[in-house]
């Protein structure tokens, strides 16, 4: 159902369900909100036992309004809404919005409710928002749907699933004038979600950046799709409740959403190119400076202060963030040194000394933005004996204009004697925080996006290199899966798995499996000695624990011992586990060791981990995540993100490894659990890695199965 | 010199030397802001062109003051500061406060004149703070005796190197109403410095919390034993400028001071008990919280919400910040359920609902403060349609008097509607933040002290057991020492090397120098084979890359051959070493490889470092610090902050290695490098450890020495 949300926000008109004469309800607090907020359409208050209300005229029914209704706000009882929501649809209504709790949230009837109302919007094509929301605002259109006040107009729009975290927040941006286009209250989310929200704002053009706040992520894939589109024009921030176990606890108990661990939300959240915080003041923070300036072309930093110490925190802050210290031309510096005091730093940062007046500024903050190596600068002014605040603000101002394409943030530090000039920069659009910390952070998220969007683009480009991937057959895999089930199991055998992840080109350790002594004496031969047996058997995890793998096995009669050895030891140790037989396998030259696994997750789809092999992976959690499908740029990245990639890149004299195997190995376990989405579990460890140009071999594998 | 400093800041009696009638002088300014700031004293303005300043008799030299100076405040330019301090010295005036700049920080003549100013003081017992300063406030005095404003009064002293930094922070304090108790500007510490004033402010009665921003520390030993000293009754909480590259560049351009290395810092200020924060907003967030609040008893946090979202976040932002969720006890969950709405969350988080008046914040309030698994919550209050926001603030005091033992820190997030109950809070002294973040980030600082302070006691309990060390031979090492440099060298052979820590009692593989093939096999005879064989040479720091070492051999012709090959070898791969012959050692069980090293740093002392050995030292830089002298719990400390210690203890089912032989060895190497100072670098590398209760060797040893 295509629906670009375009009349939720600029609707033509409006109907008021509930609203209501009486100051204390709610019914009249929203009608008189979307009268105040200056909306330009038309309003029809709906009241049963109404004529009248704020001298517009109302309706017994939203079925007697002479006119189309684009958007109903429902202000009234749960249990009156699905029968008004049929009315709606009846009627031809658009969008319904609907304020009133008591639904899913409290359980019981409340889930019924809900349900019927989802299935009445479905019936007629009434996009529901809610229920149990706060409202909705746009404030360039402008209209105020809801309980909260009007925030000032500016280009963020926070779309939260807490209606109360919006109240106060509206509250808060009234007190420090921090600019919003959209406000939506996402609720109980039964119709309308993230996901329509992120598609519609990121093509519309009165908003700059898009903030979330969600506890739970409605329809994971397609949240990622949408947000990987959305990222690539502007960014979105989100807040994530219940990404600790301390967290999920209480949004459990809050919204009753179940929330994803968080190595796979972060794993989703670096698919979807969305920049994931912790913090509220860093999230607003970073929201002002998106909203404000152009955007970051790199991550040089230069700093301009009139004051050592802030000087010198705010360069150790933009180390500790992630960002660089700009390296100045000689040109500049000499320039600096000719136009600036002899006590004056000019290596960055730029310290024009506590008896700089506004001139200073000027001549710095024109030095280093016209400095190739700038991207960006941050102004720390602290008030001195005969600094010039206002004057320094105006520069700023000045120098913004003259440089559009390198932001310009501000930390004013002080009090009564830098008030004016903070405003004057806020009426000017400067992002100016009051610490330094704070504007370092802001840059450090505005610097995170605009690596993440780079990545998008380039995943995207990688992801056209999988479809040419060879030597993949479904079909193999297939038959090996429905041959498992038939055999009543889940759990596949060491051969069967290995046989598995080699019809998609997974290179292995030749494996075969023996019911007995004789057949393995041959498949020994065959594969030539010396060889590895190990116990075929669905139920034992750690072979070697029950004595279940014997080494290094060189003759026939050998194998012979070797096959008795392991099945009277298995027999012994694990007397339940049912045995298949014992599996033959070359010995080959030993690798690095590496593993790839990958697990389902019932929303996310399938999260493959990369990592070093051995007792390290648990020791030190040297590992990666990423969500499938990869693309080759993210295999290379899961692999460069591990410490395990500088002993792979050739470690103190050794040679480099074969981390191009890594990456295809990678790309095929991605696009087998992709075509094979039945496939659960699977762990390939170890892979043996070898040199670079010698490739890879699949040592152990497992697989669990749907 | 003792002295406590109390004149300083509670004098009788000041002269303000450069007193001036012209108001574009500082030396009007700082004699107002005396005068206003309702000093209580005697104030004599000096200068020789006036009568009278402000109303106050003025003289022509401090030698013409008919009364006992305690302070003399100087505003005067540098070129006349030693002959005026000259006369404050005749005259007997205990502190010399020079505002004045034009010192060290200018270079060349200035750098002179403050070694006159330095000698002066010496000369005539005049204790100097300064120069190059913003002065120095006492609020409680009160007195101001700087040329920034008063702040307000309260329970926070801040000592920072940045002048213009604490000027911005009074003009911001004056608008947030933070409340300082001392405000001390160290400038280019001639005399006075931070070790002076953390030493009287431990004891001042005023402050409740130290906050210290500096560049430079003066004597990082006597730091050290001040400041764990100081941190037994109060926070003292830094910020270090120039802790990274980029900050340390920053910070030498600034002050000339030379920052250390991160490491050495970070191991000091663990030594020193002291919470190295790098945002001035956590800074200045916890200040607030220390200065007004009980102190931490724990780190079991409730939180009471009235909004689920911000509610989930918190619990989120609580579990990152190292703090923990309280587990509430049955009893006050069911008491909770009886006195709340059904829909309120009664884990914790508390979550009222959005409809909560004051009275329900009070019920959860008092019911889980009155809870013995509750160490301290935290507030969160949202406006909603029908809160009453005074009124929780209220309620909030008084649950605060009724459990004072119990901090709660509140977070009020909006705007017009918590403004005045935010200010009914900081009126009522309640640490109050307008994020959820700020207060978690307040309160991890807390915990962090909290923490510190209890390993500074058990730190200052474990040093006793070291001065236990049995089997330590001071001569023994002189001698080894003296041999070497007698010889010319610095860098020990691995036979003197080892022999050398055996004088202080650590275990060894027993070694040699041979410096004939005879000698060998005498020596691998005497020893027992298998024996190693390695290059013995100053001037080879890996043996291995030029042929130095054979291993396992097992015969008298082996050792023969063996030492030709390895003389022939090093004359072929590193033809200028130095050739001292060939060390024999015994080959030994192979056990888990650590290290233990040091390096000295020429203020800090030794920092010792203890980490997982082998290639993964390298890689993973799984290393601890701590400076020297280690007590045992440092000692144990170090081992359990590395993975290495999952290994130590038995991973997978290994048996658990000799932990205590570790921390005995890192003992004595400690002890090693205090009683013989010259050592100035020391690996053991590797230190095989054995099972539990079978001790360690040391493979191999470098030593280098001064």
């Amino acid at each position: 159902m295509k629906n670009d949300l375009e009349s939720l926000f600029k609707p033509k008109s409006v109907a008021v369900i509930g609203a209501s004469r009486d100051p204390s309800k709610l019914g009249y607090a929203v009608l008189k909100n979307i009268v105040d907020s200056g909306y330009r359409g038309r309003v029809y208050p709906v009241n049963p036992q109404a004529d009248n209300i704020m001298g517009l005229k109302a309706y017994k029914s939203v079925l007697d309004i002479p006119d189309d209704v684009d958007v109903a706000v429902f202000v009234i009882p749960a249990p009156i809404v699905p029968e008004v929501l049929e009315e709606c649809g009846r009627k031809g209504v658009k969008y319904a919005v609907i304020i009133s709790a008591g639904f899913k949230e409290v359980g019981g009837e409340g889930v019924e409710r809900e349900k019927r109302v989802v299935e009445i919007a479905k019936k007629y094509g009434v996009r529901v928002l809610g229920p149990n929301i706060l409202g909705l605002i746009d404030t360039h259109t402008p209209i105020n749907a809801s309980f909260a006040y009007m925030p000032p107009r500016g280009g963020i729009a926070f779309v939260s699933q807490s209606g109360a975290y919006l109240s106060a927040i509206i509250d808060w941006s009234v007190k420090t004038g921090i600019g919003f286009s959209k406000i939506v209250s996402l609720g109980n989310k039964a119709d309308l979600n993230e996901v329509d929200f992120i598609e519609y704002l990121a093509n519309d053009s009165e908003t700059k950046v898009i903030l979330l706040y969600l506890e739970s992520i409605a329809n994971p894939r397609k949240f990622i799709e949408v947000a990987s589109e959305a990222v690539r024009k502007k960014p979105v921030i989100l807040i994530k409740g219940g990404m600790t176990e301390a967290g999920a606890r209480a949004a459990l108990s809050h919204t009753g959403s179940l929330a994803g661990g968080p190595q796979i939300v972060q794993a989703a959240m670096k698919k979807a190119g969305i920049v994931l915080v912790s913090e509220p003041t860093e999230f607003f923070d970073s929201a002002i400076a998106f909203s404000l300036t152009s955007s970051l072309p790199g991550d040089r930093i230069a700093i301009v202060t009139n004051a050592g110490g802030p000087g010198v925190m705010t360069a150790d802050l933009v180390a500790l963030a992630g960002l660089r210290l700009a390296q100045l031309t000689p040109q500049t510096i000499s320039y600096l040194r000719s136009k600036l005091p002899p006590m004056a730093a000019l290596n960055n940062p730029i310290d024009v000394i506590g008896d700089a007046k506004a001139d200073r500024y000027e001549v710095a903050l024109d030095a280093v933005l016209n400095d190739p190596n700038v991207d960006a600068a941050i102004v720390i002014f602290t008030p001195q004996v005969i600094s010039e605040p206002e004057k320094t603000a105006e520069v700023i101002i000045e120098m913004q204009k003259k440089y559009p394409q390198k932001p310009i943030l501000a930390a004013f530090i002080g009090g009564p004697r830098v008030e004016k000039a903070i405003e004057i920069l806020k009426s000017a659009g400067i992002p100016v925080y009051e610490s330094n910390d704070r504007v370092v952070a802001a840059l450090a998220i505005m610097n995170r996006y605009r690596v993440m969007r780079e990545r998008v683009m380039k995943m995207a480009e990688a992801l056209n290199e999988l479809s040419s991937l060879a030597n993949v057959d479904k079909r193999c895999v297939e038959a090996i899966i429905d041959r498992v089930r038939s055999d009543g199991r889940r759990v596949l055998l060491e051969s069967e798995a290995k046989d598995l992840v080699k019809c998609y080109g997974v290179a292995v350790a030749p494996t075969k499996l023996a019911r007995t002594e004789e057949e393995a004496v041959r498949i020994a031969n065959e594969l030539g000695y010396p060889v590895v047996l190990k116990i075929a058997s669905p139920d034992i995890t750690h072979k070697t624990d029950v004595g279940g793998v014997i080494m290094n096995v060189k003759s026939d009669s050998e194998v012979e011992d070797a096959f008795r050895t392991i099945i009277a030891n298995v027999r012994r140790y694990a007397p339940q586990a049912a045995i298949h037989g014992v599996v033959v396998q070359k010995m080959v030259p030993k690798g690095r060791e590496v593993i790839i696994g990958t697990t389902k997750d019932p929303e996310f789809g399938h999260l493959i981990m990369f990592g070093l092999g051995g007792i390290y992976t648990e020791l030190f959690r040297d590992v990666s995540f990423r969500l499938a499908p990869l693309s080759t740029y993210e295999a290379r990245e899961m692999i460069a993100e591990t410490k395990a990639y500088t002993l792979l890149k050739g470690f103190r004299g050794e040679k480099p490894a074969d981390i191009e195997s890594i990456v295809n190995t990678l790309l095929r376990v991605s696009k087998l659990v992709i075509d094979v989405p039945q496939i659960v579990e699977m762990d390939i460890n170890p892979l043996f890695v070898y040199d670079e140009g010698a490739g890879s071999l699949a040592i152990d594998v497992k697989i669990v199965i749907e």
